[in-house]
């Protein structure tokens, strides 16, 4: 095998709001050659979520901030080039932080995924039965529980979580609401993703379109956004109704978290609202995964792709996520799979 | 028997804010007769809690609001004096929602409890094993679940339900912090009611005073006041962190509602807010009860009462409520027990 030179996206300046050009830099090095107990994975796809921008700001979280002249953070899928280890043999699929570049050295640790077979469906992968696809259902089915006849209303529902969580509420026997950027996504939330309606939170007066379509109420809601939609959902809670918080893109570049004053229906509506981090659930992910790939495999599940091509896209992805670009996942596609 | 007056406080004009004088009237007529499968009592202790005032708005919640000329709606504990049903004998002792008024007819229905012998300790069944306590014990238990060494904060602890939640966590081996406003009830937290410490909300600062008591962060928030101190709050929030929501004293005058911009702070820590009605564990009384009475038998879980006198005084008292007069469960002494 050739040397192998590896484009990366280093962190140079922290952002404020989007992502400005002099905030990275593309460099070019050789491939690092991996050590004992290591393989080197060729990138096929970089996911793009916005868990990414929030790594970028100095400020703690689940996991640590990207530092100064690090590497971007980035889930995603590739393919072992090379190994010296047994976890994984030279043309397995895996998904893992590859970041923002086209190779990365993997260990068989916490965050990496073999996923089934070489000739899977690396898309799939990345929009259902891999960690977009994990998080919306230990969301959606460990938090919310949506039962039949219910009503289930998400936010960002063109997007990937969003656009998987409704669609396993549907599964699970609910009527689902969407609320979506626009009509382009309205139209691919009911058409593609089959959710019962979609609302237009630009088209206007969130809260009587709510009423409209939630005549009882929402039992459950899956928010992805925060700010002003969450608060809106708050006041058209059902009783017992059960608020999942996966989100808060509403702030992710500003930082700042408008409070939801309808807070208090929590109280009147005996409701409860709870975050999650479906990391906390890696024991099950294999569950998941067989769920969420017998529902794609049987149509119950569908599946789009926003794919912007090579590395150098990545950041236009990134700030595409926070300006609405993407319906489904927003990916970027680094290398040809297979 | 005599003729009996019954004296009552009827709603006049719905209050803005603290209840005026021209916003009720005190009236007086027969007490009325008991018909079949009802009983009369006479009221010895009216509690003064938060939702009544609630009650006093036009607006929905789990009970309707008091309608203009009706009887100002509050929980009591009084003494039966006529029975013409199988359930209550004269000299029984019931809780039940008298209202602000010396006589009541109770039937055997969802809101009146018999307690434990006609010489059972009025004040304590108004503090700690009555609806007071049962409100603590299901929220403390059922959505705080304090685990022993955690950190557990109690805001208006110095009141009815704060100072018997708090008493509950310590009872359960966590180490538990007090909020109350003022250095007179924030010894009484710490002397009467056995927290470890209490923060004093008046002093200023209190994010600095949260770091200061709960290094590790909080692991359970039991709120009664909402606004800014259940925002602080959030903003120390250990991961898993529990959040029970039993009441918003700090609005209910106002209806204003500051939403908590902490509230984030729930995904990043993966912690739950959730609120309740201890009115849904109605088939669970009984066991909170007997809880609540061996604890305070056992000289685990302390009371204090603060009694005003005479039906005259009832207004005074729930206004009461809201300028932090009451160390303890607020009563009002309407007859005379035993």
């Amino acid at each position: 095998m050739p040397d192998l030179t590896n484009r990366q996206i280093l962190l140079r300046r922290r952002p404020t709001g989007l992502v400005l050009p002099e905030d990275t830099e593309l460099v070019s090095s050789p491939a690092p050659e991996p050590a004992d107990g290591e393989a080197l994975v060729r990138t096929t796809y970089v996911g793009i979520d916005a868990a990414a921008r929030t790594w970028l700001n100095d400020q703690p979280g689940y996991l640590p901030p990207v530092q100064l002249g690090e590497v971007i953070r980035a889930a995603g899928i590739g393919e072992v080039v090379k190994t010296r280890c047994d976890a994984y043999a030279v043309g397995d699929v895996v998904t893992t932080l590859t970041g923002f570049q086209e190779y990365v050295i993997v260990r068989d640790d916490v965050f990496t995924t073999p996923v089934p077979g070489p000739d899977v469906d690396q898309l799939a992968v990345m929009s259902v039965y891999g960690p977009t696809g994990a998080t919306a259902y230990f969301g959606m089915t460990g938090i919310g529980r949506p039962q039949p006849g219910e009503t289930v209303v998400v936010s960002a529902a063109g997007g990937a979580t969003g656009s998987v969580a409704g669609q396993i509420a549907k599964i699970a026997g609910a009527r689902v609401v969407g609320i979506a950027g626009g009509p382009e996504k309205c139209r691919a939330v009911v058409e593609d993703f089959g959710f019962d309606a979609c609302i237009d939170y630009r088209a206007g007066d969130l809260p009587a379109a709510l009423k409209q379509h939630c005549p009882r109420g929402v039992d459950v809601y899956f928010d992805n956004v925060g700010g002003p939609i969450l608060d809106a959902v708050l006041g058209r809670l059902a009783p017992k109704a059960r608020v999942v918080l996966c989100g808060v893109i509403s702030s992710y570049l500003t930082g700042e978290h408008p409070g939801p004053a309808n807070y208090v229906n929590l109280l009147s509506k005996t409701a409860l609202m709870q975050g999650f981090n479906a990391l906390d659930e890696w024991g099950r992910f294999d569950e998941a995964f067989a769920a969420l790939r017998q529902w794609e495999q049987q149509g119950l599940l569908k599946h789009r792709e926003t794919v912007y091509e090579g590395i150098e896209s990545c950041v236009d992805a990134l700030n595409g996520l926070f300006t609405g670009a993407n319906i489904g996942k927003m990916l970027v596609k680094v290398g040809e799979p297979g």
